[in-house]
């Protein structure tokens, strides 16, 4: 692990940079907002740890009311259960003998749930459970229009709880509805559109599931984009948004119901910059690359200055269109991440921000957690 | 640091995935041609660190007669000569004052080169020299064509290199002049015209200081896309490729002379992908995303599938289209990463494998150091 780009009682003009800032009222904000929505509609938040991979974060979001997290893989939820998070749900398929058997031991440490779309991988899980001494929960992905993983709605997911729930040392937990793209589309309409048809196929399903004796503990998914529909759908019993912490620059291109550009939360993620060299006129070159932000998302942009744009990047530079020549050697910016989840993987530390004094180090405990 | 993904010994089929594995057969091969090509045109090699960012591969380059390696980042060149390179090239700017008076001190461990494009950096760096009672050699970068960072060549790239001799505790190395888009530039001709004319700047710049009294030990630059070209001309005396090693994906839509994909080294480098959803007919989907490898130069490529193709990804899932079915649960593919130095940046182990076996278990050693 990397030696921290500051120490804590800095200023924040001593961070070595590139480095990855939260500001800390922003983030405290959102995380207050979103716990204070979920308790008043009455739903579950399971946030996604998949985009701070940090053990302290998630601890935090627990303590505001979060029942537990989400994260993505066997080895985000084995460093975050070792971290003493105590509820985690993998939302997404694992598969392979040597990944079952390490799934069926941190599931007697903690408190595990795990997607399925084959049953396959939940036989060999039972008898990973049985060696183990273990029992885990399992939720069927049911493929609500993502058309990646999850089995589709209605009969077939049907068939796979009923074997699920006939497999020992299984716990069949419910269903994973989750619509990632959904949470992108630009107009309300749009997303309100999707997100009706992903509640009308889940609510059908779990109406058969009930029919067949089969009870959803879990009705599970929702992202930043589209919380509050799938969270206040009567349906829904946790909801799963994790960008809402920090506010990728990507959902300021969706628009709201107001037809405003989707601000729900506040951008308290930055990678913080400096420019280190300014030979041409009109641009300005910072030590910010795409080692240091992720680029799935589109160039991140530049907080506070309109006429500054990232025009480019290699792995170590960013190119910074600066038409007035504004910027110096040795200035800083702030950049706003296309994509956080993604970025903050790249960094080894959050570096918490309050009043212009570096106030935390937070280790991104899951980085590089792959398997 | 993450858990390595695998063990010694262990099988190929043993590795957990995604994973960055090395086919040492071919590794070993491309460190040699390389090696062999700079003995030959009577250059030397300083291979670039940022691809690996490992201490073990830059020593095995040295011993395999590089005469040190280049990096991108103090915080780079810090790590490699904790771990023992006794010779660094920072190809790139270092700029404040917390950045530089460590530079000083690093200076002080071993060989250290830096570049400057601007006076004021390498006064203050003078300065923290004469504090930490070292030296250490600068080279004035010129922009050769990337406008980007670099002073023009001929008269600026003169006055700075003569306010850096004047400066004491800083030893003035030569220049700088590295063309990086020249690398991607797709056919033999606009790669050739292109470093022709960085030859032809970067003659007359030395030329015009020794004109003055200064010589350049080192005339430096040069990447796997056009390294035979400043390796031959008879005026560069450090080649500094990093990609050779490994070959991107992306290389291969470059043309050579013959008209055929510029290949002069073979793919070395995979990510190792485990298929782990297959719900849908026509594609299959696999456990690495793009928190597993960049996408700045694009999708990976499938190894040794010609039917399949990753088609889209997102932070933890790859879509490949599987028009025949013939992908099942469970199966890996190997992929080919589109740019591998950042690729690289992603993981914390390199898994090398020789004859279906794991052989070596590398650490990224400078993965994440940013700053």
């Amino acid at each position: 692990m990397s030696e921290p780009p500051a120490r804590i009682g800095d200023g924040v003009d001593q961070i070595l940079t590139p480095a990855l800032v939260v500001d800390l009222d922003a983030f405290d904000a959102n995380m207050a907002k979103m716990a204070g929505f979920a308790a008043e509609a009455g739903v579950r938040l399971r946030p996604h740890a998949k985009t701070h991979k940090s053990a302290d974060i998630a601890l935090m979001q627990i303590a505001e009311g979060a029942v537990g997290v989400c994260c993505q893989k066997l080895a985000e939820a084995e460093a975050l259960v070792a971290a003493g998070v105590p509820d985690v749900m993998i939302s997404n398929q694992v598969v392979g003998a040597a990944r079952i058997a390490r799934l069926a031991r941190v599931a007697g440490q903690a408190r595990l749930i795990v997607c399925a779309d084959d049953v396959r991988p939940t036989q060999a899980l039972s008898e990973a459970c049985r060696a183990a001494d273990t029992g885990i929960d399992v939720v069927v992905e049911i493929d609500v229009g993502q058309n990646r993983c999850g089995v589709p709605p209605g009969d077939p997911a049907l068939g796979l709880a009923l074997e699920i729930a006939a497999l020992p040392h299984l716990n069949f937990a419910g269903v994973q509805a989750y619509h990632g793209s959904a949470q992108h589309y630009r107009s309300h309409a749009e997303r309100r559109a999707a997100i009706d048809g992903v509640i009308a196929e889940t609510r059908a399903t779990v109406d058969l599931l009930a029919e067949h004796g089969l009870d959803c503990d879990i009705i599970g998914g929702a992202g930043t984009g589209t919380f509050k529909m799938e969270g206040t759908s009567g349906l829904y019993t946790e909801i799963q948004p994790g960008s809402y912490l920090f506010m990728d620059a990507d959902y300021g291109r969706n628009k709201g119901e107001d037809g405003q550009p989707y601000a729900p939360f506040a951008n308290s993620l930055f990678v913080l910059a400096t420019i280190m060299s300014k030979t041409l006129p009109g641009q300005a070159v910072s030590d910010a690359g795409h080692k240091s932000y992720a680029l799935d998302s589109g160039m991140p942009l530049v907080h506070g200055g309109p006429d500054l744009e990232v025009v480019s990047c290699s792995d170590e530079h960013g190119v910074i269109r600066d038409p007035e020549d504004t910027l110096k050697l040795e200035d800083r910016v702030w950049l706003i991440p296309g994509h956080c989840d993604p970025t903050v993987n790249l960094h080894d530390w959050f570096v918490g921000v309050r009043g212009g004094t570096v106030e935390t180090l937070w280790p991104v405990t899951a980085r590089g957690c792959l398997f």
